[in-house]
């Protein structure tokens, strides 16, 4: 890819400005965890394994510039680092994988001396980083075989190289069918209101070459309807234990149409993003966003001022719409329950 | 209401520009049947109802421009401008109908001096837009008493007084049950690509102070779900002789989604509106619009330079989706072939 999502130099954290694709390729530098947070929560960067890798960055950051004389002092700031970190955007459940995955580091190496800790967890960040671009293209090789020679996919939102280190885990899956050599189209929904399958989707494929045809949201189900689609796959942002998958607004819309139309529809998202903590997708916390997403494009507004809205940024798609999820150990089907328990050996 | 659609003034027809609300409440005025046939085209006026409005006084402004000896001549002339006024958009059929009554209205005068002829259809005109506000409180009658206290009412688009010549449909519906004292609130879906919803739904009910909540198109499947929305009510561009509907794109994913979640789903419209020469909404024609409505925004990009767009303006909603199809003369239910036929007399 012609791109990097975001990675480690030079001490600081280099991370494209989403917020300005596909206008602008504009990278900014973060050198304290604080603007991690920022760039988290203003969606410069975004996309559930993404989030991972920046909130691990954030950590290593944070704990670079923590002074200490002892563990004990040096963890209460760390865990403090956390928790401004934790509390940028609560649905993704990667953001709090990686922050506890970077904790257990921390613990795990509380004889050592502080400066051990601060670069082993520095290294830690990076090999999320670069496990996460390596988990992607296991979910391609799974997950390409799904595609068929001819097939035109629909997806939504943008589950690509631009949501995770690199490769995607839908687009993940598309792409790995395009390099086998096989013939297919993408159709990517726009996903108001932040437009991130116009705005990253679309330039993501077109930067690779894949073709894609950009669409309303409202138009997917027009296309399905006609038979110009013929399978769905999208991305994830925190999947319950059984197999309910909060993702981007407008996915649980996709798989109601998808599964009146008969087309099957298809998550793809490491083993990170299942909480098995969680019963079903009705306990999952859905974020809220400012109003203004809706009512404003490119800072003008398009709607009455004062007018009430609402805007939900995710929603649950119910485990029984859902014909395979694609991760990096496989693809798990039918009972979810059990088959998720067992991928990861519980 | 406190705007007006459209009406005929001093020899001209005037028209609110519909492209510029809700920033600007701006008033057109067109003094020649091209000029009307471009704000067609241009959607400054859109709503199947108001589009059959405005192509009557379209050919009422072009039959007074005519320079003729004899009926022939005139007739001929008149023929054109009927012809230009059809080719402005493809899906409504009151564009259809509006000018086939003016041009039945003046064969039945071809006996009479032109001048007649032509008090006749501008007289007609204005009939027809008179008509469509009765016809619309008559559907708010008929209508309003499917909307149970307490409703949340789901619309999509705009079926309201900007639509037809005032009080709407789907909104006249609306306004009939808020008229009769019933508490009730309406979620507006934005209706993308071009904000039917953002810019004139919740403009008209923030003006009648009904309560309005905006959302984008792909939130109505999550509130659904939840169990926030109790009823569906959208317009219709062209019904068939089955009862399939044609409407803006994403009615058709509305009702699915409310099928789904056994919420009732209702179309309001005109008789006017029905096309029983149509067996079935596959033969609908449905117009494609310009990329740049799916990939411009207030005149500025937001997708990558030369991506392939597809931008269907309507969809079809097949009859078996439909609870029931709220018009003037009545709500036809059930076995929509045989009852559409004894709504209109056949």
């Amino acid at each position: 890819m012609s791109f990097r999502t975001i990675e480690w130099r030079d001490n600081k954290v280099v991370m494209i400005d989403q917020t300005r694709l596909p206008g602008e390729e504009v990278y900014n530098e973060y050198e304290d965890f604080q603007g991690v947070a920022e760039a988290i929560r203003g969606m410069i960067i975004r996309g559930a394994p993404a989030i991972g890798v920046a909130a691990a960055m954030g950590v290593a950051l944070g704990a670079r510039d923590i002074i200490a004389d002892t563990y004990e002092s040096f963890s209460r700031q760390l865990a403090n680092v956390c928790d401004v970190l934790a509390r940028t955007r609560p649905t993704a459940v990667n953001l709090f994988w990686a922050i506890e995955r970077m904790k257990r580091v921390a613990e795990a190496n509380r004889d050592r001396d502080l400066q051990f800790i601060r670069e082993t967890l520095k290294a830690e960040a990076i090999r999320i980083e670069q496990e996460d671009l390596e988990i992607c293209r296991a979910i391609g090789r799974h997950g390409g075989q799904l595609i068929r020679e001819g097939a035109t996919v629909l997806t939504h939102c943008n589950a690509g190289g631009l949501a995770t280190a690199g490769y995607g885990t839908a687009l993940g899956v598309i792409r790995a069918a395009h390099e086998a050599g096989k013939n297919i189209q993408v159709f990517a929904d726009e996903t108001r209101p932040w437009l991130q399958g116009a705005r990253l989707t679309a330039w993501e494929l077109m930067k690779d070459g894949i073709p894609v045809t950009l669409i309303s949201d409202n138009m997917a189900g027009y296309f399905m309807k006609k038979g110009a689609i013929t399978a769905c796959v999208v991305g994830a942002d925190r999947i319950a234990a059984n197999g309910d998958t909060a993702n981007k607004i407008g996915t649980y819309s996709v798989a109601v149409l998808a599964k009146e139309n008969k087309i099957p529809f298809y998550v793809a998202a490491p083993v990170s993003t299942l909480d098995l903590s969680i019963k079903s997708g009705d306990d999952i916390p859905i974020e809220e966003r400012h109003a203004s997403e809706v009512t404003h494009l490119q800072g003008l507004p398009v709607a009455p001022e004062g007018v009430k809205v609402r805007n939900p940024a995710f929603d649950v798609t119910p485990a029984r719409y859902i014909a395979g999820i694609i991760t990096e150990k496989g693809v798990v089907r039918g009972d979810y329950e059990k088959e998720l328990k067992a991928l990861v050996g519980q």
